[in-house]
């Protein structure tokens, strides 16, 4: 894992960020923490041009505008043709129709690297809609123990359809393409009492992958160890009294502070 | 007060903001911290289908624009048809026309639950305009000791006119129906050197609001002193160096740690 | 450099900003922290009545948006009007043309008071377009030992052209009129590593020179030295484990705890 976390410090990718108003000033800190550089555009008439002076594309569709909508797909057609990664997170796909139905045209269109999300909103994907064609999607809605094998199953089955890296973040967090599947045990329950550490990673994410290009899979997964690992180190520095908003600042320290060496050996995984 | 807050907690209100981009990051860590649950949209395409999968409403017009105005009246609507409350913030009403139209406009059209704003915006939206029925808002710009009663007294006429829940917030706060009015003195003068403390308390009251649907003056007089109380914990935690940054921090985080034992204890309040 | 400090903690001016969604919260807690007061607004409808309560208006034109463009016209017209201090912030021109364009054409159109970006947005302005006049920006790209005296004088020139103070910040910092230079030394590389230093240092140089309308050039001058000052001050509290996240904190922390005193002691400056 190491080498993909240096890869990050040495190269200082810059990633283009089309993302929600509640969480882009963590997702800006989170990708400098990391090693990587954020510019932040949605405005159609100015996203080609930034997506052109960066290395990737992050697009998430929490606080979905429907004049940045148009600013996805020009970031997004230019990214393909320039052949940056892009990666989708498809904030509250499965919550409503506009969400659901702009994520699903995003991944008929754009050809995608990465899908990151919880369980709900992958598997709101893998369903599709009438006009796309949808997997079996035929899953518990957490990935627990128990209910893990049918999960790997599916994100495989859901990551060869959709011809992309798909990552399940939750208890135990997959990243897996259609053969390969990543399982991650790092982080702690209470990084759900703080909003956006799914946004955050999805920018940590996308820089992983834009500075590893020939191995994004591994890139993706490593960047699933830090944020997870950087929630646990953030946590053993928690005091007294310290509560959820303390608990996001320990956590993007502990990305900025980590090194190839505490990855390698605070990156809880196995593949299957 | 314990019971409002542990109902909070064990429900865990699902809300709807359509909050300005200034605090909003803020809005959602506080109803992390409390118990709640936030989701953010402003799109009036979007904003239907996200009130009917939420509890309650929290409609706030700092950095109002025109295009997220049709949603507040869209998902204001949905929200009156599904029976969840609305709380409106009319931040800097009376600061810009549209801002106070707006305000006005969403009180005629829409059934509230509650009202939050300062003394200087609640008078303002009393005063009403040439189209709407004012009462009476000959009162001190200013809730202190000295014209309290006659604060008392306009705020209960404020929340009869308007058939509303009002909360004041200030030095002392009101939280006040036509009849029973919350006198409230938790707090630090030193909140009003953070951004967004007001905000942060519209999104809070909304879940205690809506997770305690028979006692909503009770509900939003306990969110009151929730925040009041964590600016005084907060504050006791201040080291030398600290500033309102810390501060913001320290404040969510005695919200996210608070039991009901201590906003029993900590409650500083009369009925009048 | 202590009187401009205090005038501002004396005045308290109320600062209109129409600023990017990425570093807002930011710029709002660092106007708070410095002695002056936040109002943000940047839609067309909104502008001209808030600018009208405010005494200075800041446009940034990062996560530029059509529709907010418009309302930087209509305020800084207005901002004219009333004989306000106009600071502009031009976030990535030279990195699309939307951008470029926009600030330009700010330029051309309104009477500024302050430009402050870094040497390579400062350069695109220095440059402009077709249909702008140019200066000659043969300078280096960064502003160093070896190339400040090209630099001062590059500054200069375009203080002139542009009859504007400009603040050209970095690892060595700039405020020049067409006749005097300040070049500051105050400040520390991991500044560069928390997202919109630059950003919240416009907030407070736009209340500084608000605060100080006989001495503009000092002013903005003493508002660098504070910003740089505070990220030492900061730095010096910084424990293990601490990283971005804490630091962008601590700045805020030293803002709002600095008295004129101490930044008397610190401010590190030469006039050229």
């Amino acid at each position: 894992m190491r080498e993909y976390l240096e890869n990050v410090r040495n190269k200082v990718p810059l990633v283009h960020n089309i993302t929600n108003y509640v969480t882009v000033n963590d997702v800006a800190n989170v990708l400098l923490a990391c090693g990587g550089s954020p510019i932040m555009s949605d405005e159609a008439e100015d996203v080609e041009d930034i997506t052109s002076v960066c290395g990737g594309l992050n697009i998430n569709i929490g606080t979905l505008h429907k004049t940045s909508i148009e600013g996805m797909f020009r970031a997004g057609r230019k990214a393909n043709e320039l052949g940056h990664p892009i990666l989708l997170d498809p904030v509250g796909a499965g919550a409503s129709t506009l969400r659901t139905n702009t994520a699903l045209a995003l991944m008929k269109e754009l050809k995608l690297s990465v899908i990151r999300g919880n369980i709900s909103e992958i598997k709101t994907l893998a369903l599709g809609s009438g006009t796309t064609k949808g997997v079996d999607a035929d899953v518990a809605d957490a990935v627990t123990e128990e209910s893990l094998d049918e999960a790997v199953a599916f994100v495989k089955r859901f990551a060869k359809e959709a011809d992309t890296i798909v990552a399940v973040t939750g208890a135990i967090d997959l990243v897996s393409d259609k053969d390969v599947c990543y399982v991650i045990r790092n982080g702690r329950p209470e990084m759900g009492k703080i909003t956006g550490t799914g946004c955050q990673l999805s920018g940590m994410m996308t820089a992983y992958v834009t500075a590893n290009p020939d191995h994004p899979l591994e890139a993706a997964a490593a960047s699933v160890c830090v944020m997870g690992l950087a929630g646990e180190t953030g946590w053993s520095r928690m005091q007294e009294g310290d509560g959820n908003a303390t608990y996001r600042n320990r956590i993007i320290d502990a990305i900025y502070n980590m090194t190839g060496e505490e990855l390698e050996k605070g990156a809880k995984y196995e593949v299957r």
